[in-house]
């Protein structure tokens, strides 16, 4: 494997492609579109998971595990959700195999072992989840019902990319019901901006929060919220979204309760989830020609140190050094590697963990020893310093906050400088073809207007922000009236 | 549903499905043999999870994911694996349902869309990681490789029970890779007395460490070492199992490596899992009639206060000193939850507490206040005594600490008493009709044997303990001679 990237101008999406391997995130596995998630990738998925429970458990959800199976029958309860999945499912229909008599030592698919009713591996959970809930609920004092599940889904994609469409994907799914429609939207907005708190305070990614148009909305909504990002090369990613469902759920899989007049009604539901996807937001927010560029927040390592000696003296001396440093930083709750490996020299070394993204290196060597020094390097803008051993602790401490709060400024300051008013459709195109990034526009509110925009031009509606101004004016295309402002974009 | 459950010795199988249900753990779903793990019962497994996690990283092993499907030609490699998970796997033959003719709103498989290479949903992993792993070994210096996956895997059985014996499961399998045998048997080893560790000193559970006969091995095995547990109604169950695989999935998969001399050769390959069953296993050891008994160690709320009032009045008095008490059990690591619900009499918590196996309720009312005292019950014993709040917190640490140890001292008693040593085979039968529990006793070695009594008895070997003296005898059946007793015992 060459060792340079390809550079993001030269060849952007080979770049994201050639980084998520080259950094050991994740590659391609022979199950068409599934990907193997590496150790290193995974352990960014961790911290992300980490920090998402919490915020979910604070806000009064609890997890739970259903099954991975949607029988047919449920799949296709709920019509207009069954219809948005059903082109892309996996679906199960024999339950063993038996040796092939035509190919001795090997197996073909039992033609006696046929499933009478076959099985959908779960795109999403609402049809398996909406039947489960119709046990569970029956009186306002069942209500709300916050429950998420930490899953892997399959949507049988046919082009797919490693994290940001695959196959099979890692996610979270929260499914909630309550007694009122009022409930269920707070709720739903709720999920959305927790989404957005944690894109912006954990991946250090400015989100625009807002709402779909009726043909970007997920199959079987009522109303979905989402939060979208920019990414370097101008396209828009949606990295979250959250789905008012209404008593649509209720309704197909008829889950009534009684409510404190002691009349039946549908329950009313929401949905919200973030998955793996969120891996190629991270990455193609911050990275760089050099490799990948991690907040500290979610940094598996925030710290490398690598010795350099020219003897076995010199190391003990350096190593003795490095080990003070690790518990003092550890102490602190920073996370350290040392990376002492003698069959690797500094200048690898120093590349892999640029490579890797790991946002500070402390290099030490025999000069060091002698001045009570370190170089102190940070991955982000690539920058050196010497910093004397005493008080390196605080140094590292604040410099890892501010590493936090540049990427964010920086990528705030990039998405904000990509937001273009336009007027004219002449200038949508302009504007499309040569600064890309979110175009805001009017728009006058028809389906049949936004699919012509996105045939010409490929750019969507990505959402009708939550905070826009409320401004009259006229559709960019059709000269129809609008009552607000949307932001366009090509998107992933 | 019948608040009063089944007792043990009226239907002991009977009582364990009505408490996990009861106990709200988990219950069937509209799947085949798939359950739902429920908040509940998914909290203790996440604490569970929590725990072998830390233990797996202190080991040195790092998580990662790979691919839910396998494909068929990577399934059938390694032929025993497959041989033995070919009878009992869901496969994905088609990708893509579309509207069914004859059933206006309903869809169907279509016929179209069918795979050209079926996919099976894992049983386990072994296949489709090393047919990974061939990608990522090329030198010694990539050894050992030591990878732990948590997953979802399926094996369609024909008998389930909710935790023991499910379609669906949840898991964790190690996959490891070392250049030498003596490596990888270290590491199966180390992995199996980890797991026994766990089962100890967080499950409180007592389980012998022993390595399976051939007939039990899995299946594409060299040796399977495992821990077993025995359940109160005297039958043995299988905790965990970890797996020296040899070089048998490296040669299925052409996995080998440049060793210190150059020369290439084979990988050994370790595997190891434990699973959802755990959660059988700890219900099964310690509850009683009266419901679940956690042990402290994975108790989702470890201390549950409820408040007995006459008034609105009582209540915000006894609320206070509920609140100061949280915050101090709280401050110290300990989980407490507060029942001030108002729909529901004090009588009815305390049994749903019981049911649910808090290990310790705080129960606070008027005359406490007065008293400066609290009521404080043991579920484990269901023991009262009266506090003074002063050094209240003490007194639950060291009863929680009580507890745990309590529990697994009197599950170890058990389990001490119920190993008996057996000589002839009348003797043989009449214990497994009467004591049951385990019985030790010589065999002669041969799989025969071992069919037979399993025929005649029902009992099988759970394992060759590791710490079994060695002492010549002859087998209980046949009257050959044996070199050590094995353990015999129905089993879950």
């Amino acid at each position: 494997m060459s060792k340079k990237l390809t550079s993001r101008t030269e060849d952007y999406s080979k770049w994201y492609n050639e980084l998520v391997v080259k950094a050991d995130l994740a590659e391609n596995s022979a199950v068409r579109g599934c990907m193997v998630i590496k150790p290193y990738g995974y352990a960014i998925w961790e911290k992300m998971q980490a920090e998402l429970d919490k915020m979910f458990k604070e806000t009064g959800h609890q997890n739970a595990y259903f099954p991975l199976f949607v029988p047919k029958s449920l799949f296709e309860a709920e019509e207009k959700n069954a219809e948005g999945f059903a082109k892309e499912c996996a679906i199960v229909t024999h339950y063993r195999l038996q040796n092939d008599p035509d190919r001795p030592g090997k197996l073909r698919v039992d033609p006696d072992a046929k499933l009478e009713e076959e099985l959908i591996v779960r795109p999403t959970s609402e049809a398996i989840i909406w039947n489960t809930y119709k046990g569970w609920i029956q009186s306002y004092r069942d209500l709300p019902l916050l429950i998420n599940q930490w899953a892997n889904v399959v949507r049988w994609e046919m082009r797919t990319r490693l994290f940001l469409r695959t196959a099979e994907f890692l996610w979270q799914e929260g499914h909630t019901a309550h007694a009122t429609k009022a409930e269920a939207l707070v709720e739903a907005k709720l999920m959305n901006s927790v989404y957005a708190t944690f894109a912006e305070k954990f991946m250090a990614i400015p989100v625009i929060q807002g709402v779909k148009t009726e043909s970007e909305r997920f199959a079987g909504a009522d109303e979905t919220y989402c939060i979208e990002a920019l990414m370097q090369d101008g396209k828009a990613l949606q990295a979250g979204t959250s789905h008012f469902l209404g008593q649509n759920f209720a309704k197909a899989f008829d889950v009534k309760f009684a409510n404190k007049e002691g009349k039946q009604d549908y329950v009313w539901a929401t949905s919200w989830g973030v998955s793996t996807r969120l891996m190629g937001a991270l990455i193609m927010t911050h990275s760089d020609d050099k490799g990948l560029v991690l907040p500290p927040s979610l940094a598996p390592n925030q710290v490398v140190i690598v010795p350099i000696y020219k003897s076995e003296d010199e190391l003990e001396a350096v190593s003795r050094v490095a080990h003070a440093i690790m518990g003092d930083l550890r102490s602190k709750n920073i996370s350290v590697k040392y990376d002492n490996r003698d069959t690797q020299r500094p200048g690898a070394k120093f590349a892999l963990y640029e490579l890797q993204g790991v946002p500070l290196r402390i290099a030490i060597g025999a000069r060091d020893l002698e001045n009570g020094t370190v170089e102190l390097a940070r991955r982000d803008t690539l920058t050196k310093e010497v910093v004397a051993l005493e008080g390196l602790n605080d140094r590292v401490e604040s410099l890892l906050v501010d590493i936090q709060s540049s990427l964010y400024n920086k990528a705030l300051h990039f998405r904000d400088s990509h937001i273009t008013e336009v007027d004219t459709f002449e200038d949508f195109k302009t504007v499309l073809e040569t600064k890309t990034g979110f175009i805001s526009a009017h728009w006058d509110g028809t389906p049949e207007t936004e699919e012509k925009i996105k045939e010409l031009t490929k750019a969507t509606i990505r959402c009708i922000p939550l905070e826009g101004n409320v401004e009259s004016g006229v559709c960019v295309y059709t000269g129809k009236p609008s009552k607000q402002r949307v932001l366009f974009a090509k998107a992933y």
